[in-house]
């Protein structure tokens, strides 16, 4: 599966105008896009040092290898996840779970594979809350303890127990795997647990996951959690979001939509439409969804996700509290856990489900 | 004064490199300034059929203007001041005021010059309760009834009333003239009514000055308002914010702080230092600040402004509601008034002094 660095803005066009005859440069289409000339932009000096040299970092060589990615078959994406997981395994989650150490027991919840994680911060007073983690990675990285680097963070920062969810994932285990391993766990866990003590969340693919979770808990008439945290959510797979082309280049983290992410939204998706509301919340309503704390940076290219997420939830009547971080790209609360911004953002997430969850 | 077009990276580079001899070109400097190339950005999807026939306009013309503009003298100055309040008073107000009517009176407080504007909506139950509305306009524009569109606006979806303050500004009234006309109208105000039904706020210039004013009622002792309202604050006139770069060419509205912006700050400051915590209110604490709302865009060079506020405030332990319109440019919830982006914030924020003000 390929797609010409082009498709995203030709499907923009096409959407537009009434008859597109492959004529590229029509006036018409041509009319909704603009021209931005090459320039420089800065790092700038209002975010933390480490930060700053982050943004500093140049990206062309990053850029190229992301939007040239040859994913066609089966045996392709395996060698890729492998070397991504053990990748985030030797360097984040070794590196984290020195800082941010937790005891890890697994467990079966439901028939799905899980991991409890219990924070060295641990508080008694939150024994009888508990808080589900599913994990980002775009749903292709990120299983077993490869994802377990925002679960620390979790866990550190709140003080409680976290669950880590081994759900499924493609190419052995497209959508509707993941949403349905989750949505196992959480009918499991309300059996024993206070729905109300219970938080769930998670950023990037996890965040979306996280909303359509709630979704189908709400479909199936299951009890919803306390509140939720979705962080930077890949809550739109079609990748309509503005930021997703006004960020690129300034994003350092994913930097582009283009290639991986593109591929593996198709991937997970198998034969659903990008716009199934299961595979992109965004195209669902979000009425009567748990209080929820969205997280993003201005540098993210899923800004845009995360605001038209948080505007449908306002719009819903659902309470929602949105935090943009200054200079920040997708995720970077994850990957620079010793600096400052992300310090700043697990506090209000910490704070947030302390408020929202029940004792 | 005049502002050559690198002034701010040459400003940004030279505060971390110990020795910047002159050379923009130095490997030490160059290591802050990140490349991008030329490209195409789409008008998005994702907004209103109105809001992207408004992305989709070409802002070349307009970005050349704004960045070669001559403003050295008042007699300059004044010209300029003129045309676009006339501008604003014949188009903007004159329209808005047609479909969001209000009945004006003008009105003195505390020796300065206001004006109330109680809406055709306005609802008896709302009658222990007012607004104190501080206009936009970059320190220099707005006076008088051509500041009104966003004080119509805010009276229509609050069903308040509506205190428009008309400060003074430069060339004459350069700063401190607008915190101290819009402390004297407050300190007359809390005279006959109760401080926490009275809600303050505005845009842009509106919405910084909402955060000195209250920084400054604060340090004199005075009863803080209910609630406060801070659209798209220009917060930090030394313009150190990431998206003043970022959204450089991507936000259709103000475009650049180049040109107009830079030479506005240098004349409404004076002789202050624009880091002045009452001229630039980022630069300082914002402990006890009453509970805010603020409102941004994706695609609003002040974006950063806004976060950067919103991460200060809920530091400070301030109940602070962040919200980003997805596609929106600076201020544009007051120009494209029409719009369900402009309904949408103007519904939350009328929410939001709705839950927080006494009646």
């Amino acid at each position: 599966m390929r797609f010409p660095q082009t498709s995203r803005r030709q499907f923009l066009l096409a959407g537009t105008t009434t008859l597109l005859t492959g004529a590229q440069s029509s006036g018409q289409a041509d009319k909704y896009l603009r021209s931005i000339p090459a320039r420089t932009v800065p790092a700038p000096t209002t975010v933390s040092p480490l930060l700053r040299e982050k943004i500093a970092e140049p990206i062309e060589q990053n850029m190229k290898q992301t939007r040239s990615l040859v994913l066609d078959t089966p045996e392709q994406w395996r060698q890729m996840i492998d070397s991504l997981n053990r990748y985030m395994d030797e360097n984040m989650v070794a590196k984290i779970g020195a800082q941010f150490p937790a005891k890890v027991a697994p467990m079966a919840l439901g028939g799905v594979k899980c991991f409890v994680l219990t924070p060295s911060t641990y508080r008694p007073s939150n024994r009888r809350r508990a808080l589900v983690h599913l994990h980002g990675g775009a749903y292709v990285i990120g299983a077993g303890k490869s994802g377990f680097s925002e679960t620390l963070l979790m866990a550190h920062y709140t003080a409680t127990r976290v669950i880590f969810v081994d759900y499924g994932m493609p190419p052995n285990h497209p959508f509707p795997a993941a949403v349905d391993d989750s949505v196992a766990v959480w009918r499991a866990l309300v059996r024993k647990w206070k729905p109300s003590n219970v938080g769930i969340g998670g950023s990037s693919a996890g965040g979306g996951l996280t909303l359509a979770v709630a979704r189908k808990i709400r479909q199936l008439g299951l009890p919803l959690p306390g509140a939720s945290f979705v962080g930077t959510p890949w809550a739109d797979l079609a990748a309509m979001g503005d930021t997703i082309h006004t960020n690129e280049w300034i994003d350092g983290s994913v930097m582009t939509h283009e290639g991986f992410l593109d591929a593996a939204a198709r991937l997970y998706a198998g034969r659903e439409p990008l716009t199934n509301p299961l595979v992109s919340p965004l195209y669902g309503d979000f009425k009567g969804f748990p209080p929820t704390i969205l997280v993003s940076g201005t540098r993210d290219i899923l800004l845009s996700d995360t605001v038209r997420v948080h505007r449908k939830l306002r719009q819903a009547g659902v309470e929602a509290s949105l935090n943009v971080i200054e200079g920040l790209s997708h995720d970077q609360y994850n990957d620079l856990y010793t600096s400052p911004e992300s310090r700043d953002v697990w506090t209000e997430v910490a704070r947030f489900f302390d408020a929202h969850l029940g004792t």
